[in-house]
């Protein structure tokens, strides 16, 4: 594990950004997994320029790790519509380079990826509860692969404001790729910022490995990069 | 994860010596670190004749992953001794080639081997209750790196043997690469036999990942290939 | 370049055999352009009692590098037919794990290949002229992809028995990867037996690079393989 | 081949740092060759405030691969001073983590490259006559590997400036790697700038494979990334 840590946030995004590109420039098939969510904004932001429109990145296949599904099933779901505005519609990245996790393939979704040639790297942040993709405390086992996830009733109002607070659009279940399908990737980077993020920081770097902490399994990735700010690291 | 099931004990071994001569015979240096004990007896027997005074064959770099000290220091440990004795000296490797964990270096060793470019592959047995290495239950965590374990007083009569039964080499701890040094290994090699194994087996396939059961943790190993043969796949 | 003498042609083949399964083992999509003609029946005949019906590797799929197509165009080529033939019909390859260059595919070759992730590992042959695949000296050039081939009418003896001396079999062109798309592929294995070949092999390891020698090229890959048996290397 | 066009010299400053930082990055050691001279100024200004005093870059081990010693022994040689002066004091490199090519140890510098592991990249600029390290047109062949090569009459005036027109310091000779050590590098990244570039640019993508136009063969590696900006590019 090699843990990198930034002075602050635009450092963060900075350096990660640079990792993902120095997977994406090589010249070969690149299969990248990206996280939706708040952490990797000032990431997208500082690779959009780079990437739009390069004709060179064309070799850079992108997947979604998780999905949660609206109810109806006329629209994607928020991962994938969140990655999009994020990111691969302002990158401008093409159709055929957007892989998407879905309710229709999600069993499937592992022997895909095999079949593409496997994931070389996933971006991914953490919860200060320990939770990456949709393996949230109490949910996923560490030998699981990617998965169906009943949506408990105290759950739903984390879930709740991904909808806007339209309860009609909550579905029973999302998707995610377990544990077992992350470590499967070859190089996993996490990013983590904020003062709030220091606790679990910390646990993660000095702690027993936890199916409770779902992250701590990571820990023991063989090519894992921990990129953090000095806040989430204040407590190391 | 890839699971092999061979034959027979002999299918297998060839099956793990092919493995092995897979990364061997890469044009670049390559890193091994592997198992004295009895499952790999076949497969250095397939590999010395074809390994032995191979000039081009001087790219590959042995390890031993853990030790057990004579109590008197003239002398080399149980486990270097014993893969002499199986494979080095047969194969007639040379000196520079091979590297030793002993209780001199032990403390540095996960960093001596980041240093050399860190391991390529490993070739470990399991044991009944789910050890590798010196990792046996109860002993190590999975957070741990290369480190000295004390010998338990319930422990030694299972240690006794490798020391012909004489008390006084009994040593008061041994060495041995912890879970997070033996994950960061890029590639893992398991092999397995005989029916004794296959509770083990299907405990690893099917199971959770628990600390008691050390070579679960494995099981999330991004490129693992478990190799057994018939007998101990008889359960799955 | 690493140069591996085997005593014989049957220790060559088995080398070669092992070379293949170090790829094919890889828990991971492989892609391997193998060779037709008659250095590697041996080196198939050792494959193929431990490939055929083994679902673990579904992982590797197979490529061809040239081929002739028949003039009429309702069969396939002969280098197709010659690799089902020595290897992917014994060895029971399912369909979707063999990918055919022909006619139709043969200008977006070099492309298919590359969104496929790229090749791997190629096993050729070299003619006693320099040649490997269809890059006859006077054919390609060292910069060329994947092409066409126009046969000259002092080639048409040499391509003649491969259509059984029915001259109205014979096509006008071949179609072949170019030295630049061999180039291109990650890893290169080269098989030579025999005292008819030891002239070029002293040619590759000692002369200079030369379009005349075609295979001259290939010593300058990064991760080339060269296994030969004591014959080929009787110059050397 | 993977051909980069920026819009201008500080863009592919920007991009060639990138490409090293994604190697730098990885969780392993990894051994650089770079060059000194004028192209790569932009790019080393913009790796060394990554790169200074992180000790997480303990990782990247740098290697020159050309030089011409003073002929008084007492100094160190024109390449690996001017890598000091632009690159490795200003970043702060470690002593342990420069591996310099010298008049004492050319003839076993392939040598000790593999045994380190080999280099893993490469970043090189071209001359508008087509060489690259020591590689002048005229004086190594395609075949070489790091070799002396003596300096004749002709090529003394465009030494002299590297020696601040002092005459008595010249050497008869000057070291390189030769192509053969060069393409034997995992991935190569070229880099060149400007009009004057323009020509030698054209010529190596779209011209023969020739040993008088030296970094023609380069064209060839599996893993080239050639990054230029407009004016390099103008004649495409």
């Amino acid at each position: 594990m090699r843990l990198i840590i930034a002075k602050d946030e635009k450092e963060m995004s900075n350096i990660a950004a640079q990792h993902l590109l120095g997977y994406m420039y090589q010249d070969r098939r690149v299969n990248m997994a990206i996280t939706a969510g708040s952490s990797p904004v000032g990431t997208y932001n500082t690779l959009i320029p780079q990437v739009k429109n390069k004709l060179y990145f064309s070799n850079v296949h992108y997947y979604n790790f998780d999905e949660v599904p609206y109810r109806q099933e006329d629209r994607e779901g928020v991962t994938i519509s969140k990655l999009r505005e994020l990111y691969l519609t302002p990158a401008n990245i093409s159709r055929e380079n957007i892989h998407v996790l879905d309710q229709y393939n999600y069993s499937k979704y592992d022997e895909i990826i095999k079949k593409d040639g496997g994931l070389d790297v996933v971006l991914l942040g953490v919860g200060s509860d320990g939770h990456y993709c949709g393996n949230l405390p109490g949910t996923t086992k560490f030998g699981d692969m990617t998965s169906k996830v009943t949506i408990k009733e105290k759950s739903k109002k984390h879930i709740l404001p991904e909808f806007d607070y339209i309860e009609s659009h909550l579905p029973d279940y999302y998707l995610t790729m377990g544990p077992k399908s992350i470590m499967a990737i070859q190089n996993l980077i996490m990013i983590a910022t904020g003062k709030e993020k220091s606790d679990i920081i910390k646990r993660l770097l000095d702690g027993p490995v936890d199916e409770e902490i779902p992250a701590s399994i990571l820990m023991l990735h063989p090519n894992l990069t921990l990129i953090i700010d000095a806040d989430a690291a204040s407590k190391l």
